[in-house]
């Protein structure tokens, strides 16, 4: 039997709290800073490494991360969770997204459905649907192929998938995976759609629409947009779009749809990158092998995820040094920033996996909490961002907990030397020095030019961006991001919050307002 | 003679931390909301107007940011800085962004130059250029015409011409003003450069290389980058590259490029949008007479911050209530959501521009200082943002200020009617009612069902984002960082902060380290 308690009730809490605080400035100074640099790190899956020696931590502080861990039974949760239990209690929903890459422990079966089997099974339904696509088998009404794949879908549906086909956009071409461009369409913004439109040759592209509801307002709006796209083109817009949804929508049987793919409740929109609603864009767009290489990344991190020692359990361990930052130390924001340009888009993806799982102030049985949960995540890509708002990670009143990642080599492999150095090894070379200037600072007479140091950070490091370590990197946060719901026993699968705003958008296009709403109405001109 | 003190020794500043909190919540309900709504509004520049009724500020507390604008001489030091004076301090130079699209005091003349006539100098130069590309008088060597312009810059060189690039490109698509397509390489990562390149045609190409000092680490190992593969593909690079930067820069009187256009140390990069900078790609890409139109409306914007009234000022205000919520009210964020897609990339450019002006920890005079500056600034386009980490800011434990941005119509007008609403209606009514629910909340006797309100925000509404709304746009947000850095006291116009990463990089590059920084560079590879 599992105790779902308050962070703050917890003995290993309070004892963590109690730890004197790691002076990271000085921990990190001379020959102590490049042992902490060697035995500060673990391995991940597929080749990555997770670095945690600029962290404000030290081996007293981990023991006592550790205790948090045990008492907080965080290798039990994650158990029952892919074991099957209802982790999402507000909406009586298991949470099963790991299994639409691995299978961790028991069968799951619901409603007589192996679930496995089902997601397995629609994961091959794409792969042969994708085949025959890329064979010239299913094509346009005059037999020609599609080139190009357009996501329709909004949040989950959007961010994750977008930010996987960029992150794997190059790296494809360049393996001669490269199979279809894809596109993206996801606000309700009439002009997102019209630039997609105006940027296709809508004869020769497939529409993917993804809403597991069905009822999505964005993306039905969306379709709409591109039928009447397609009409006007004088082509059949059933002969050009598919759907991924769940079995009970309305999207489900129709005939609208030259096939239907299913995922179901029990994935989460920002978990879902691994489930049909990744599966068939990514699928599309780079093969189907491509895909399950990216899927068997994942469950290999998956794995990692298991361990019972913090050590050598690299989500959870980030997870718990998250939380100690968050609630000891005090820090309400956390940078993500990716060294490869092909993440660019992966911090967004992050802002909503975390923001959205863990930006609740109830626990999972909805009572208020006293203390403060989910930061708020940000980033670019570096070294963008060391141009940017990297001052005010340096020298500002505030700071922010960063979490790198790097690559040691590039996708592309077309590199030039200059200075005696290639770009990938400046790089490189940047993310190492950012690291230590962010953690040991400077001195300076002329306190303009003085860093104060003891800002941390920790850095996932791998040999190249390919689809396993992408599906591990993605994994990784997924569960970083569990592991940091279940200290702090909040429910980080429902999303209760984004309902008031569509309750009153809706009044607003009914014209049921009055006051405030009804002002604000007047002065869009709605 | 102005007087430059920190916050905490204004009087003003104390009086202001003495006021009642307004309770937001209440403020804003039924007709009292509705009139806050009509009342606490100001017109801007080009059709845009300035709503903050969603803010936690009432008339007493409005009067007291007036007085302490009052004591912390605002409109004397915006009118010493265009004027003339010295305001980068630390650098010794003069403050001249706005200069670049109007002249709002005396004539600036430095070493003998009236720096009005140099800038528009140079925007003529860089007009006429740009019309002889697209008349086909300048071309490639085959006398075949440009088609596309790819800017080499980074940060300030960077986000800025990205996010009004892509503010317009639909725009400009419908007014039939679009002459080339535009991109951008900025990231030292060998994957931008090379994936840009692999997605055009070189031969049709040509490529602006952006930097003030002419030594940037990346741009320059970018340009090299650029150039071999000019030269894999038989051409000769410097009939196909043009440059903007200083005068004094090495690359100023080079042949390695078709013409040099010129800004100075007085425009700060992430203030450059409005010079050569932004010119030169916006110009190609849109033509100079759009160039100019985003001028006259970055100009009109600038003359309402000269206001002494901050209730007609609309910069004034916003960056006084911005300080409010920082120093008195405690808030470390501030998210800022453009409901417009076209308006993508305008958060991230914000970032720069705000984080990397006011992320500072000493005054003016390089002393320490014992309240917090700049906030960190993040944000997606609505209703994106919607479906992604609104969900922490509707809930969350930290409330997160808001600056939300909408236009009553589309830039390309294609639109569907969908249940009764336009895409377009649907996007304002979700603005409309985003607000509302911040601001009011919902109870509900299921706790996590329940929002508390009391989470501030405000919003610029316009008609459409056209040229001059953009840059009144742009010129709002980059006089409220201004006023802000004056009542914070600190140098908004440096970036020290970014200097020891670039020191440390060099000495990874050159092999010239030890302890922590080795072992970084050993796990890299590097």
């Amino acid at each position: 039997m599992i105790n779902w308690n308050n962070l703050d009730t917890l003995n290993s809490f309070k004892n963590l709290s109690s730890k004197k605080a790691v002076v990271l400035k000085d921990a990190m100074q001379g020959e102590n800073g490049a042992k902490r640099v060697k035995e500060y790190s673990m391995p991940m899956a597929c080749g990555l490494s997770f670095n945690y020696a600029a962290k404000a931590v030290n081996d007293e502080i981990i023991d006592a991360l550790a205790d948090l861990a045990k008492e907080a039974e965080l290798n039990e949760k994650f158990e029952a969770l892919y074991n099957g239990e209802v982790i999402n209690t507000g909406e009586k929903r298991l949470v099963l997204h790991q299994l639409t890459r691995g299978q961790l422990g028991n069968d799951v079966v619901f409603d007589g459905v192996n679930k496995r089997e089902f997601y397995l099974g629609e994961q091959k339904k794409i792969a042969e649907f994708a085949n025959k696509v890329h064979a010239g088998e299913i094509t346009n009404a005059k037999g020609e192929k599609f080139t190009t794949v357009v996501q329709i879908g909004i949040g989950g549906s959007d961010l994750g998938p977008r930010a996987m086909y960029l992150a794997l956009e190059n790296w494809a071409k360049v393996n001669n995976t490269f199979k279809m461009e894809a596109k993206f369409i996801s606000n309700v913004d009439p002009d997102d759609a019209a630039g997609v439109l105006n940027s296709i040759d809508v004869a020769h592209s497939l529409f993917v629409l993804v809403s597991k509801s069905g009822t999505t307002l964005e993306t039905l709006t969306n379709e709409s947009f591109v039928k009447d796209a397609l009409k006007k083109a004088g082509l059949d817009a059933s002969k050009h779009m598919i759907a991924v949804t769940s079995e009970t929508s309305p999207l489900a049987k129709s005939s609208d749809y030259l096939a239907a793919f299913f995922m179901d409740d029990f994935i989460g929109g920002r978990y879902s990158s691994c489930s049909a609603v990744g599966g068939a864009v990514l699928s599309l767009a780079f093969g189907p092998e491509v895909f399950d290489r990216f899927l068997k990344g994942a469950a290999e991190e998956d794995k990692l995820a298991t361990n019972k020692d913090v050590r050598k359990n690299p989500a959870m361990l980030d997870a718990l040094i998250g939380v100690y930052e968050r609630n000891v130390l005090g820090l309400p924001c956390t940078a993500v920033l990716p060294y490869s340009q092909a993440l660019s888009r992966f911090p967004a993806h992050l802002q909503q996996a975390d923001m959205e799982s863990n930006g609740k102030s109830v626990n999972r049985f909805g009572e208020p909490i006293n203390y403060v949960t989910g930061p708020v995540i940000f980033g670019e890509p570096g070294t963008n961002g060391q141009h940017s708002f990297y001052q005010l990670l340096h020298q500002g009143t505030d700071i922010v907990p960063l979490q790198f990642i790097g690559f040691k080599n590039s996708q592309i492999g077309l590199d030039v030397d200059i200075q005696g150095s290639t770009s990938q090894q400046k790089l490189c070379a940047n993310v190492a020095a950012q690291i230590v200037a962010f953690a040991c600072g400077k001195d300076d007479e002329n306190k303009n030019k003085k860093f104060e140091g003891g800002r941390p950070s920790s850095i996932i490091i791998g040999e190249k961006l390919t689809p396993e370590s992408l599906g591990a990197l993605l994994s990784h946060f997924e569960n970083k991001i569990m592991f940091q719901g279940f200290v702090w026993n909040v429910n980080s699968f429902d999303q209760e919050g984004v309902q008031l705003g569509k309750v009153l958008a809706k009044k607003v296009l009914a014209h049921e307002t009055d006051g405030a709403l009804k002002a604000y109405s007047d002065l869009l001109n709605i």
